[in-house]
């Protein structure tokens, strides 16, 4: 790609200035436009040392309204950085709708470093590419705009730039080896480069060649790609699916049962269940002290009728583990600052770090649960999630996590017990709303969303467990029993 | 305060299981009259190796719902962490209102060790309890519940637990160096850990000593203390204040003219102001060079009339600056979740890392303006409010931040004709709302307020600085002059 790059017009200072002026003048207009019509927009700058990213940043924010942007600099990861899924610190900080983020260095990154400095292998390469390809895919689908800009300079000029940041005491210290090795072996680096931009210019985020020998007019073709696109995407005349045909990455699907087809009339004697459950509580102790020391990440998604006891099997898991290493997270409806954002990104904030168990009471399933059924998003929207959210958790599965999810499932009748006894006894009372008897009503149109959840997204590396409820003992053993088997067979 | 620490009454298991089931069946009541309270509490539990904080802590969360509590660990301090305030890592953790916060360890942890492991000086010791007296009393006053538990443990029961821990090698890893010599040093250990306890015994966060040799009646003590606290602090007798006098840090304020004595008939020619500028912003890039080498968090806080030129002149400072290295920060009102914590907390959370720049275009003295003269706060609060502020900036300043604080000064006639522009110019028309005609309506209140705030809130380490407005040139360039004077005196 890069020996392809077009040239760009040599521009005299007067030039620059109209480009300036006309960039300033536009801009003011399209900011405003991205908050009315909620675009949220990426803009990322690679390159090479010395390119001028910097500059570049510098001179398109002087333009914008602080309240509209946001600059990240991707450094080394910290320490934190480096216990979370490779993707962990870049979607946290994707723009909320409306608003813009700007990268210095970015997640491509990861693909010309590794984090303790040798080479990549072929297999972490191809892995991480994946995993970018994904991420723009996701978010390219939900709307959001991904300007990504290599800034390329000439060996000469490199040179001369590193030259001249040396010579100043002041500005030394920004030379790094690295970058000195990045001109002596010039050619090579370039392929290197030339090799992740040929591999990542995906149609829904491709690449601009920003030749930037010269500063004003590397400047001014940023800001004519930067407004040309706004401009496009503002009022884009295409689907955005249009934009990501096969994209996809294809999952091997376990096949769960139907709802329908799952024995609910197993109960269990009260000294069986006291017996089992101090035997499953002190493996599972056990089993957390290895999780910790092996810096394993574990992941409990529970999912159920309302009433089905999932507040009641989470607190036999949670009880038998040490509360420095776990947290659980209740899902509610989304904040406001939630719904600005991809509806995964929520849940990427709420990840644990590796050695610690994070456990989900309600989850990312809530797209094509709740959401579905209460047209709280389109149709197309939670079509898609259910590979979005297989990508999503094959990501936490090549972090290492181990992962398991549970439907807890009653039967009507059952349910229709419990929601009684809440009524009745007044220190249940609390648990039982309104919004729990008109979920009722609609038991067929969830029964069969959740038929189609666990059918799409039961893979091998994060199944579908589905937990026999009618009998709360019989369930929470189950449910006690399924983690702890699944533990030790891959904790060993 | 160790030596004369409560006996508990040593109970048998029966009696355990009462203490349990009673305490069970309180939260279960509890925890949702907090919520309806809106009642913040935070359980702090400190206490000697291997004394059964997370053991403690295990029993109080299998009884309470996960939507109501947090756990936080509080190891040692991680990359991002070492570049922060002292107090921030704990100060973004506390407990919404309505929630309760657990914490494994504490901020007491800098009180028996430092960073780097060597032992703290008295200034250091001095320096870190005050920051705490400060914290625990800003969030008592805002109404928090703060339980602080040290756990007492013999040393003849140390010694037992940590040789059972070490005979498994399921858990031996869990005994530390540290933890043996503690015991080894058992008296003197416990001498440190009892001058702690006496300092910090504030009357409106006392210390609960838990003698924890036998778990069970440990646990019930704690079971006790935690139900008699809440119930006692829903239905608070006394005012908050009540129980915080003498608490506070007297500061020496400076005297920053009033309003009405600041001239505003300066003016600038443009070809002047453009030489100036120039001048200025090449100077501050250099600064910002030294800033980030010498490791110097800095803070800009811009406040003034609607249409004073807050933009313009952040405009023209973040314009000189790398960015990579700093962030501004738009203050809109707070979000809901905002609502419910501290007033101070969303500042805290956009704290610059050390070697950055955080520039705040509106800030928490939206407390003594906005907020005071809308009833946004009750007067209690606002007035409150100086200190803390006083001693928010003086944190601040203790971690080595150089602050700088401008109040953008106009007159009314200058703001009507700006305002008027704002109408006439369709590209500057989103800039002006009904709030802005509403809020010049109540001139003479603001300029109270404004006078006030910057005689109550002018110290040493954190001086207004009353900026020229009527003309934008002249503010732009007095703005960066002063800024660049003081970043010269305070980097040398």
């Amino acid at each position: 790609m890069l020996e392809n790059a077009k040239e760009q017009n040599f521009i005299s200072p007067e030039e620059y200035a109209l480009a300036e002026a006309d960039f300033q003048k536009k801009t003011a207009v399209l900011q405003q436009e991205i908050k009315k019509k909620k675009l949220p927009v990426i803009l990322l700058f690679e390159g090479l040392s010395a390119s001028g990213k910097g500059n570049r940043i510098a001179s398109v924010i002087a333009n914008l309204d602080p309240r509209f942007y946001e600059v990240y600099s991707i450094a080394e990861r910290d320490t934190l950085e480096k216990r979370m899924p490779m993707l962990w610190r870049y979607f946290i900080k994707t723009p909320a709708k409306g608003q813009i983020a700007i990268f210095d260095r970015s997640w491509y990154r990861d693909l010309l470093y590794t984090d303790t400095g040798k080479k990549l292998t072929k297999k972490e390469y191809k892995n991480r590419l994946e995993s970018i390809r994904t991420m723009e895919r996701q978010l390219s689908e939900d709307g959001c705009l991904i300007l990504k800009f290599f800034l390329l300079i000439s060996k000469k000029e490199q040179k001369n730039r590193l030259r001249q940041l040396e010579k100043k005491k002041s500005t030394r210290w920004r030379v790094t080896p690295e970058d000195k090795k990045q001109n002596e072996k010039y050619k090579s680096y370039l392929s290197a480069a030339d090799t992740m931009l040929k591999n990542s210019d995906f149609p829904y985020a491709p690449w601009h060649i920003i030749k930037s020998d010269d500063g004003m007019s590397a400047n001014a073709a940023v800001y004519r790609i930067v407004t040309e696109k706004i401009e496009e995407n503002l009022n884009p005349t295409r689907l955005p699916s249009a934009k990501v045909q096969g994209a996809y990455k294809h999952f091997t699907l376990l096949k769960p049962p139907l709802l329908k087809d799952v024995p609910l009339d197993k109960t269990m004697r009260s000294d069986v269940y006291q017996k089992m459950l101090a035997h499953y509580q002190k493996k599972l102790l056990k089993l957390h002290n290895k999780i910790y020391l092996n810096k394993k990440p574990v992941i409990l998604a529970f999912e159920g009728w309302d009433a089905a006891g999932k507040g009641g099997n989470i607190k036999r898991v949670a009880s038998a583990l040490d509360p420095r290493g776990f947290a659980v997270n209740p899902i509610a409806s989304p904040t406001e600052e939630e719904l600005m954002h991809h509806y995964l990104w929520r849940f990427w904030k709420l990840l644990p770090k590796d050695g610690h168990i994070a456990i989900f009471d309600r989850t990312w399933y809530g797209r094509v649960l709740v959401e579905r059924i209460e047209n709280l998003c389109s149709e197309e929207e939670w079509k898609r999630a259910y590979n979005e959210i297989n990508e999503f958790e094959y990501e936490l599965h090549k972090w290492g996590a181990l992962i398991l999810k549970f439907w807890l499932q009653i039967d009507k009748e059952e349910q229709l017990r419990r929601f009684q006894e809440r009524v009745n006894v007044p220190s249940k009372r609390w648990k039982i709303t309104d919004e729990d008897w008109r979920n009722r009503e609609k038991w067929p149109q969830y029964e069969e969303a959740v038929n189609e959840m666990t059918s799409r997204t039961s893979t091998s590396f994060a199944p579908w467990h589905i937990i026999q409820g009618n009998n709360k003992r019989y369930g929470r053993i189950q449910t006690l029993s399924i983690i702890t088997d699944y533990l030790e067979k891959h904790l060993s």
